[in-house]
């Protein structure tokens, strides 16, 4: 029974990526968060290591990817691919970039490092933010639709080693427990199988002494005596994927293992003519993995479950722990916008419907690559079948690029990311000012990231990565791009004097979110919320940057002067354009790229894409962003102050918990 | 009275930046060293702050720049002049960037964060090494040429919380003292001061409210009220100096102050029309700045000096710190070689030689810098004088970029730099194949740095930077240029085999000091020594990367395999060369970059090229560097071994030791 109750915002449970990123977003935004772990000491070596390019990106946005990179992990490039050659030996097939150049990615290699060594860089953000982990804990019971409506979920938490049980009631219960989830349990979510095939797979992590020519490369061998995936590791060492049996085969047995020896035993067979002698194993697992997709992340939009506990599959395209990032990122916001009375209740749903979607797209993938990869072992006996089947391989491999790197994150239209069919009620003269589409030609597709670009910041003249300049700081971002017929000279600005007078204007969704006394903010040392904790405006002007004076300004951008930029800087997709940050994300006109139109690019928290808009020197572009955010804002002014706590607004949002929680009323207690 | 006698091989005095890095380098290579300062705690503010471009390269080398980088150092790319404008205020009329593009630097900008940071992380490294550093001790008293020929400095070190004097034998002693040098005391060398004009500065850090608008730049302001220079901090801090006084004035006292409400009095009149509160001053010192310059560095090659014990300027150019680590890696280098018996005894004289000609240099600059500083200043009166004396500061400025950013830094020709006059003796036609020219347009000028380049690593196919591969491990660094008529197929490596074959020629200056056993050698952690401590070689391929099979490569090359290079990256200064590496080092031909020499570069261990010898496909190649090598080499075969201790010579210089320091005999004791 429970013996003490005490109260916090959120209850997170598991420290892995999922869980942590939670907790270390959150706590940064100063929640109260309970966190356990019911394990006694962070992963020691071994499990998820593969961090993709695009997750890189958002590491970095999160101030994270220099502790990260820090530990020297292995970069991955490209890959190798390697087929049976005569007398049982292999032979290299060919070598594809791992993230090609197309995709513009800032960082084009997986970074490679055991999971460990990531929750350690993210529990010492939390010790930063004073959240502390406990550890070992579990949760042994919880409710929701408590009597307290400010706090309606109770939750159990045992601490393992004193036998203690707490009671906490929270506004939130997230888990991030890992493929066997209590709180999924209890909840009675079904996981689904995409495909009734399941596989076990011998995973071996170690320093090797071999001879093979690509050790220090991802390659993907598949020989007549079978197929390994080699990873490439920090310190190193390297990390050897072996499928030990398939559902499909006459015999198979979910709890089929191997020894140590036995695997590498079998890796010195597929490796011929190379060596493969093993210094030392430094991890060593076989587990049966199926390829499951939980039927929902909530239930009532209080508890929440992310990570592996909605979604399991093959680890062989490195996807499982960015993608339990991006389910954390995107929690957080949402919770963060309405906890803090910006955004309705009702925006919690997506969290669901992005996620989801997202692992479904993962898992589909998976599935073909996983069968592929054992289609081509198995057709070792007939030559034509085992080539063909190592082209469709390779060919599914490449198609699929944008998606392991992390780019074919691409969320579907809803009240966040602009579709053909949203705001119809717009009129048609506001309606063409939106230049966001989701065709796959276009640059701006709302869903998806914004294109990168370098320009010069003009306080400091720093070289700078403008879609990193924001972090991940919980405000939706408004890039602002003057274009090229606003001139820097006083006055001239037409383009951004109508968006800053319109912007500041009393009753825009700008205005209804700032500080009451945001004058007496002292923005010395944050420069991204000068207004309000909700937007971050950064504007980049066609001009150089010794030609362009922040006192010139309009009123809203002298209020951002860190985050003022000089359109000026090489871009190398395109070197001759001179305004490569306009041309990079569509808005030039010309080739010489001197011709750009003026827009304003609104990224949500989590960098993906919102809406963007041209700018007009009357109020229509900001007509078009009410339109966009009155989607989902709080109606009426915002209370927030600055001073004693950072959102200090009472909660409106718990007021409408009642009706939302109302329909579900359980209590889960392990039995 | 000495109550305890210990041994060692270097002494070193001072935590300051020359005496850390020392330490770090040499305890690094496996030497004992022996490490006090007379502070209790490292610098906590303040000091010097300036990391210019070339030392960041430094830094990256020795794999110190990610852990000074976490500070977040603030980042100067521009410099802001400021000069008097009508009405007693100032205006901007120019700024121009610190380390301008044609410098081609990695890291085109100054890194500012105080010194204790530095000293921080040099600490923990030495800590990684198990390098004790005691403090706070001081030397009392050191004696050469001792009894003991192996140890010939007996040097006396007291804990200053204890009291207790211990005594110390040791092969070298270094002095890192600061301006204040118990060792260049008693050693009795004078310090010539090359302009008798001297100033007292003020200098004042903290957080500072302005509307100056760049305020987050770096500038020079003169106006009628006086002149300040602004350095950005870290942390939104600045750094602002003030001339308070110049030995021209009528009154001048070198012991004058001010305190820091006059200080702060000052700026504000200067800083008009803008405004300058202090939130909080961090450090503040005003001290008499006198440019001085030490006679000898040493006078017996066994007890040395580095640092501001050896020269004293303005810290305006930023150059106080940067000039100490020169010293330090200058010094570090050439110990080693010697004490693990590779080179000559009479390569420690060179230390002096090539440090006090960049001193002399930097005082030179600094002597002009400092002068016009403070005529532009006194000038105020005139008009047409002052603007003079503006422009003549600002042309100033923009000559010596080069020097300012750390690139200017040449050596003089000498043993290890290659000059018209070095290697008479040998025959015309092996002389026509020397590449390297001290001319400015040549880009293999000896005693510079070699020009930087993109590649690919063929193991991993990362994308990395050529001239930074070789770490700061102590060894010469032979990068080798495959040219174009080698071809990546097998046997068709033409120019790379006859250097691999005459390189590992017995008898060669390679040969003889590799490592007996070296077959048996552990390369798998350590790609960069697999045959002698004292050579690492990289070679760069004109093919692409999957072009590129190491098993194919000439054996030399094979035990590199991670130092093997395909120049097929994207060099930006020469976009459209087919080989950017080669044409980066002036080895193309043709414009379109696809024709190109073979050659190998030999760089000193500190980064600084010693000679360029084109690639033949005989045995001239390695006679021209077998006769640069002798200049400086041990005669005979090495007699180290891998195993025990990493360089177990017994050792042959120590035998010269006599006729050294028998020059010498002194004792010096504190007074």
């Amino acid at each position: 029974m429970a013996q003490h109750i005490e109260k916090c915002d959120v209850v997170v449970i598991g420290a892995g990526p999922v869980g942590l990123l939670t907790s270390v977003c959150l706590s940064r935004w100063g929640y109260k968060v309970k966190h356990v772990d019911n394990r006694p000491v962070p992963t020691a070596t071994g499990r998820a290591d593969g961090i993709q390019p695009r997750t890189l990106e958002i590491l970095h946005n999160l101030k994270l990817k220099r502790p990260v990179m820090a530990y020297n992990p292995a970069r991955v490039f490209e890959v190798a691919f390697w087929d049976p050659a005569p007398g049982g030996k292999i032979v290299r097939t060919g070598t594809y970039p791992s993230c090609p150049s197309f995709l513009d990615a800032r960082y084009p290699y997986t970074a490679l490092l055991h999971q460990g060594l990531i929750e350690r860089v993210m529990i010492a953000d939390l010790a930063k933010t004073g959240t502390p982990l406990e550890r070992p804990a579990t949760i042994t019971r919880f409710e929701t639709n408590h009597a307290d409506p400010a706090y309606p979920v109770e939750v159990d938490l045992k601490n393992l080693d004193s036998n203690v049980t707490t009671t906490y009631r929270t506004k939130y219960l997230f888990s991030g427990e890992g493929g066997k989830s209590f709180v999924r349990e209890q909840l009675k979510v079904q996981v689904r199988h995409k495909d009734p095939i399941s596989y076990v797979w011998g995973v071996m992590d170690g320093v090797v002494r071999t001879n093979f020519p690509d050790i220090k490369m991802k390659c993907t061998i598949h020989s007549d005596h079978g197929s390994i995936m080699v990873i490439p590791r920090e310190n190193n060492m390297v990390r050897l994927y072996i499928q030990i049996a398939s559902s499909t085969d006459p015999d198979f047995d979910p709890r089929q293992t191997a020894t140590v020896q036995e695997v590498q035993h079998a890796a010195q067979k597929i490796f011929q003519p190379y060596t493969c002698d093993w210094d030392r194993v430094e991890w060593y697992s076989v587990y049966p993995i199926g390829q499951g997709l939980a039927d929902k992340y909530t239930l009532d939009n209080r508890v929440f479950m992310g990570g592996d506990v909605c979604h399991t599959h093959s680890p062989k395209a490195g996807q499982g722990m960015n993608t339990a990032f991006h389910d954390a990122i995107n929690f957080a916001w949402k919770v963060h916008h309405v906890e803090s009375g910006f955004a309705q209740r009702s925006i919690l749903e997506t969290y669901e419907t992005e996620r989801r979607a997202v692992a479904d797209t993962l898992l589909e993938f998976d599935n073909k690559y996983a069968a592929l990869f054992s289609k081509t072992q198995s057709a070792a006996g007939d030559e034509k079948a085992a080539a063909q089947a190592n082209k469709d391989f390779v060919e599914l491999f490449k198609a699929n690029c944008e998606f392991t790197s992390g780019f074919g994150v691409a969320y579907a239209g809803n009240i966040f990311n602009y579709t053909e069919s949203s705001l119809s009620s717009l009129p048609q003269n506001l309606r063409s000012l939106i230049l966001s589409h989701d065709k796959h030609e276009h640059k701006l597709r709302p869903g998806r990231v914004m294109p990168n670009s370098n320009v010069t910041r003009v306080v400091d003249a720093n070289k700078v990565h403008l879609e990193n300049e924001i972090p991940f700081n919980g405000s939706f971002r408004l890039f602002v791009y003057g274009g090229s017929t606003s001139s820097p000279q006083p006055g001239q600005h037409k383009l951004l004097s109508a968006l800053s007078d319109n912007l500041l204007k009393t009753g825009s969704f700008y205005r209804r979110f700032m500080h009451k006394n945001h004058e007496q903010l002292d923005t010395h040392h944050d420069s991204d919320n000068p207004h309000s904790p909700f937007f971050s405006v950064a504007v980049t002007i066609c001009a150089t940057r010794p030609e362009i004076e922040i006192e010139d300004l309009p009123e809203l951008f002298q209020a951002y002067r860190d985050r003022v930029y000089a359109d000026d800087a090489l871009n190398t997709p395109v070197p001759n354009a001179r305004f490569g940050s306009h041309a990079k994300v569509g808005l030039t006109r010309n080739d010489a790229g001197d011709q750009a139109e003026g827009a304003v690019v609104v990224v949500r928290p989590d960098g993906h894409l919102g809406i963007a808009v041209k700018l007009t020197e009357g109020p229509d572009t900001v007509e078009v962003l009410e339109a966009y955010f009155s989607q989902f804002l709080q109606q009426g002014e915002w209370g927030g102050e600055s001073g004693s706590s950072r959102f200090s607004q009472p909660q409106q949002g718990d007021m409408e918990l009642g009706a939302h929680a109302a329909s579900l009323k359980n209590t889960y207690i392990i039995a």
